[in-house]
């Protein structure tokens, strides 16, 4: 290899290696990846091997039952949300339901999580891309997925379907991020 | 740039970004970047923003109060897991014990994670590396990092401090793999 050449190969391989790691630990959020021209949202594949964990909620069901509800956000998402005090335009937010076991063990009685009821997916949107589609409003799109069919979205108006569940958390841009540590220090 | 010379650039810049996404997906599991030579053993930084999430138990302690236990695995674990049913050699394991608070909300009574009390650190050890140090044995290294000092490991002997807890997980190898559904399919 000549002389003159190698820094620039260097200089190419170092380049590729920064913005495979900066792609992930920037604000650069490409959940539109997931959503067609009319505003349909498919589910992100491998969200368990791929995305980070925000936090786990365990819900007492009334009148019984348990839940928990387990929220993952796209690579990236927390530090961009530390930095800016908000989600960064097509940041993707995935809530998983599961119901739980439990029983004793070693420290008290442990509760776990069993199988999959349904999944809600979000995608921040700055800029109201989808004006005249109901799953998409208030700064983001809704979806919603059930584990009997689970690739099929199955909500039909956000407003109707989903923001009944998210009003107590409005003025946190309809996240419920005290329960959400990672929001707060890495 | 000779053309000569094109192919070999572009075939390190590939080479380079496939690294960079198998170091992850594969089994290279890295955890002993973490231990010395005399196996000491540092909290890995960062294991909220970078380590996937394993599961979450919630603990009802006894005689009362709550703890949340979540579980995180360093990228690729949960992969490596389900192709061979085990962990690999290197593994991290990161079990972040908290306080939660919990609160009506619309669907039932939910708790969620508050501050952290301590870490615990587990390093997949398949070749008894340090036979002498009492942190390390059963296929494992041990460790314990406590919130009011989070880098001082504070653990002095596995089967003291870590294994009476472990004991009903001894069949799983030592892991509660039950709660860790990622595990079974992703």
């Amino acid at each position: 290899m000549s002389a003159r050449l190698a820094p620039l190969i260097v200089s190419l391989v170092f380049l590729t290696a920064h913005q495979t790691v900066t792609s992930q630990a920037g604000g650069g959020q490409n959940g539109f990846d997931l959503v067609d021209k009319a505003g349909s949202i498919r589910k992100p594949a491998d969200v368990r091997d791929l995305y980070r964990l925000l936090g786990t909620y365990t819900v007492e069901l009334d009148p019984k039952g348990e839940e928990m509800h387990v929220t993952y956000a796209s690579p990236g998402a927390a530090q961009y949300y530390r930095k800016n005090g908000k989600f960064a335009d097509g940041t993707v937010l995935v809530k998983e339901v599961l119901g739980t076991n439990h029983g004793p063990m070693t420290t008290g009685d442990a509760h776990w999580a069993s199988d999959t009821k349904v999944w809600f997916v979000m995608i921040k949107d700055d800029k109201n891309r989808y004006p005249n589609n109901p799953l998409w409003g208030d700064g983001w799109g809704w979806a919603l997925f059930k584990a009997d069919a689970p690739d099929k979205q199955v909500a039909t108006n956000y407003k109707k379907d989903c923001l009944g569940c998210h009003l107590p958390a409005q003025s946190t841009g309809w996240v419920y991020v005290q329960g959400y540590p990672v929001l707060k220090s890495k």
